[in-house]
């Protein structure tokens, strides 16, 4: 059994986390944190837990935390950065779910976060959290870097294609459409029942700071000498909760040659243990992964032409988040990858 | 490992049933029947259990089933007592999800649900599966009538008044709402999205099936010599997929040697391990036992005036159905009661 | 045509006001005030009002306000009582969609709303503005106080009961549920998509300040010499946006000599163009009145019992709040009742 | 005022017929039928319409309909090809929602909807009826073919840049969204609540029945000389009941010498009633139009790329069915376009 924490455990992704990790063999849950609401049973917050979890929030406190032995920060960007100093140079390993080390140019970071980085020097020692690209790297990261929701979905969308350059990759689409836990709980009206439910719109397409989180994935996956990843990302927002579809867009660049995407895709995740690349002719739907860590996949060329559509769905705050940090620390800690990780999706 | 067998797998209790099946250490899914669908593999109509399950529907055999350690049947009302003399002079043992041996008065049986009953001779034998009321008897049933979802909530919120004999039995009122999953998988024009969502309605007010199924349960764990149950139950369908709300009221015989409701609550429940008294104050809520097998329940005495009101959750398809057949299973079989079950809500 | 003007334009009661009044042939609306947007296009804010309105917010101004013919107050509770004293004083004729002047009795309006009251002394003057009950007080009052939206529902469901002296009065309970819209649009947690969809829960059981408003209409109209209307009221909460639906449940005093009440209660809304009494066996859904100002009611009597239950629908926006605003200036100013009023609901 | 006809008035785009005609003040709706619900009061289908229309459903006629100043269509497609070459004899005008005059080229018609088609000889009499391209056109038609909703919101999005040729019309994409009221009242387990709510999901995307529609359309705005537009086309299916959302993405084909887009698209649209080009950095939301006729839409290019993204809003029902075909009739009889039609989107 290792000891876990959680920084800003009042969120979303907080008690996704506990969801998932009361039910782990190999964890124990020992701290939550959370400065507002110090002294609050965790159960009280959240009733669903109520019989889980015995845990009262406490004040975030780098010495307590630096003898656990992984700590998750489910915080909004700008507030694992400005404790990791302190807590790198204690014992714990640390999987940091928000933005703030995602990535590797730290002027692009200042620039679409719109403030300053508070830990500069520690961008280079994360690790990018995706296991399906990784895994190696994951194994002995000190500090991971999950990836956001959005980029999870579209990057293991698009990967089998860009690897094996075969699209034109200057011109790519992502239209994704999320439900509403991807804003978290913040009490804006923007995020009001009244305000969303039945409807849907596009929002951030001028520029989603999701953007040069996938340009830079992508990128890193394409072949040396190839023209880098140019992305158009569309974001839209559901009437409802949980889920995650992106439907991706790209040009073959060679369709007379191109080979059989379906095989394709289903050799590239066979070994993928969360990584579903459905049978041809089957789309995929975000309901067959509500609270599930899967990410649904399906590729097809509609009209025969030489525009290749990829849907790929996860759940935003388990793939999307916090399922995904749990494999992500299944993987550093040598666990089984699936641990904590079965659970089917809740389906109806 | 125990060898289990579902009848019946395509409706939503169905595949209730395999979501937590799939994850219970002791059993082993061998058999899962559908007529209409013999030869489809459960995953490909269900992809939300892809990875979990490599089954596929056969057509139902008594001389299979009979094999089994114990058969679900997850079937409308009336397909049941049709098997059930074959099979119950088979090994197995059985849990009918449905409504077939639920009434102990069979011509009562007959006239709510408007046809002949095909085992009249077999209802006596059935242990009506409520572990709160029957766990001794249920843990030697050879055949178990699972409560309806309704009927589940309603008599968890009303039990420690009746047995105590606090409140007037002759007028109790069962306001109850539940989510469209409790109508099944059936393709009507009642229970479309677009003929539901956005829009709220009572029905069957003037009478529901479940209606005799309460009073019956109601009536049996009343003190000997007092008047009867009679109860005014109006069930209402929300634009949402699981979960029931029963809204109970009683007026209290006495209201000035009342006992503290509270305190009474929580001493009756205090060793059940699905029924979850909630603090005083704390009001329950559908999404906290979404996809759990727990019903919390809170009570209270509005303006301090005599009329009593008790509040009820359950998730329909998992305390309401499945989990809690899953729960009469562990009794059955001598597992821990929690088995399988002991899964958090998935909130959001 | 009459000026009229909105104080408080920026809620859902406001957007609610504008959507009716922009088609009302006697009506111009003159004026809409918010201290926060001033300066912003009303259009601006709800783009479902581009190219009906070309107005912008402005400051709330007594002098400019008192030259209207009418002023709505589409504002939180405690605001209207701030300016009335001041606006009573000019020419216009007030329609108060808040609470501030519809109990009353100060002292118990100032215990429900934790607060003292800022114009006692005007209490007196306002006609509550149910048109179904005060038709006549309406026609000539200067200031009137618009009920709520469970008021509304409850009253009219009740009425022909009570005004009859056919059901124990003290004993009555009010089993009902609003969509999310009536908590107004205020950025709080409680009220985020992501916490009440896919939900259902009760709130405010121990005590909802609709409860006094109720109880007071319901002692209205009792007969001389009866026992004074005593309330159960349990509200719930919805996942969807606008209806509100109550489900009534009263006593029969004399089941054997009880009138039919499928006649009696046609008989009583036979003129009323806004109350429709269903025909017997047909139950009414809150899709059938979604943006329309109809209240749609059915009354039975579950298993030939002695417990009546009444059902009544309401759009809580509109005859719940703006569009019975709108009703009540029609009455005051003589135009034909239904004026501006005779909007579809939208169904699907 | 003219006599309307509505045959296959029990659907969804019947009832909006009504909801939008029994207040228009130049039209009275005086015949409409239904084989399967004939001598049922429309009222009693859709309570919604009690009190506001009193009509019965009759079994169609063409000597009745004949007799009419206008018979709108509101059947599956296969319906009114086959009562059009008795009722094009009569003195009526008509107006078809189905699409089974929407397709010129009968053989593209043939393979697409798989079935031999009832009219052929008519097929080029029928206008496309999307007033915004074929005003003139519409004015003097006997026989209208209105568009289909997909094929609204997406033509009205991308016109702009195919009339000036301003991006490569050869991949062009529409990847849009719909509420569920598209697929009609039918049924069917795909359209239950349960398999839909909560979840989002694309269909269609090898070869969906409005993609030649789609296509045919842009074709006919584009100049000459130009390569003809080639279109993928991903519908996805919204967990709601009203709306459509069109993201649509082109290439634009010089983008350092493209005009101002949103000056473009304000001057093309700028004396069309139903068409609102929202202003720079506003995106529309589908709730901005539930229930009216209204389509609104926005031009960007996200990074200053050469991608051109343009959102286009509609409801589904109203601009993309019903009120579309009012507005056609509008133009067809002379009446104020808008007659009917002003009506203000539900919001919240």
């Amino acid at each position: 059994m290792i000891k876990a924490g959680i920084v800003g455990g009042t969120g979303y992704t907080g008690v996704e986390l506990l969801r998932l990790l009361v039910n782990h063999p190999q964890v124990e849950v020992a701290v939550i944190t959370s400065r507002a609401e110090a002294g609050v049973k965790v159960a009280d917050m959240y009733p669903s837990l109520r019989g889980h979890i015995d845990l009262a929030f406490t004040e975030p406190d780098v010495a307590v935390l630096g003898e656990l032995d992984v700590v998750f920060f489910a915080t909004p960007h700008g507030v694992a950065q400005n404790m990791m100093p302190a807590l790198m140079a204690t014992k714990t390993r640390i999987i940091d779910l928000s933005a703030d080390f995602r990535i590797r140019d730290v002027q692009l970071w200042e620039k679409w976060y719109n403030q300053p980085h508070g830990a500069p020097e520690l961008v280079a020692q994360a690790v990018y959290g995706l296991p399906e690209v990784n895994r190696d790297a994951i194994k002995t990261a000190k500090l991971i870097a999950c990836p956001g929701c959005y980029p999870t979905a579209t990057q293991l969308g698009f990967l089998p294609l860009l690897e094996n350059n075969l699209v034109d990759p200057t011109r790519l689409i992502a239209n994704a459409a999320s439900g509403a836990s991807g804003a978290g709980r913040q009490g804006k009206i923007d995020n009001l029942l009244t305000e969303i439910m039945d409807s849907f719109k596009a929002y951030g397409v001028a520029g989603h700071r999701h953007l040069p989180e996938i340009e830079q994935g992508l990128r890193d996956i394409q072949p040396a000498g190839v023209a880098p990843v140019g992305l158009t990302f569309v974001p839209h927002l559901l009437p409802m909760i949980r889920g995650i579809h992106a439907t991706l867009y790209a040009t073959a660049l060679n369709v007379e040659n191109l080979p059989d995407l379906q095989a394709l895709y289903e050799a590239r995740y066979a070994n993928e243990p969360f990584v579903d690349v459905l049978p041809a002719g089957v789309l995929p739907q975000t309901r067959s992964v509500k609270g599930s860590n899967v990410c649904r996949i399906s590729v097809l060329r509609p009209q025969n032409r030489d525009t290749v559509v990829v849907l790929s769905v996860i759940d935003n705050l388990t793939k999307g988040a916090s399922g995904q940090a749990i494999q992500n620390m299944n993987i550093m800690f040598g666990f089984e990858e699936t641990a904590g990780l079965n659970v089917v999706a809740l389906l109806p």
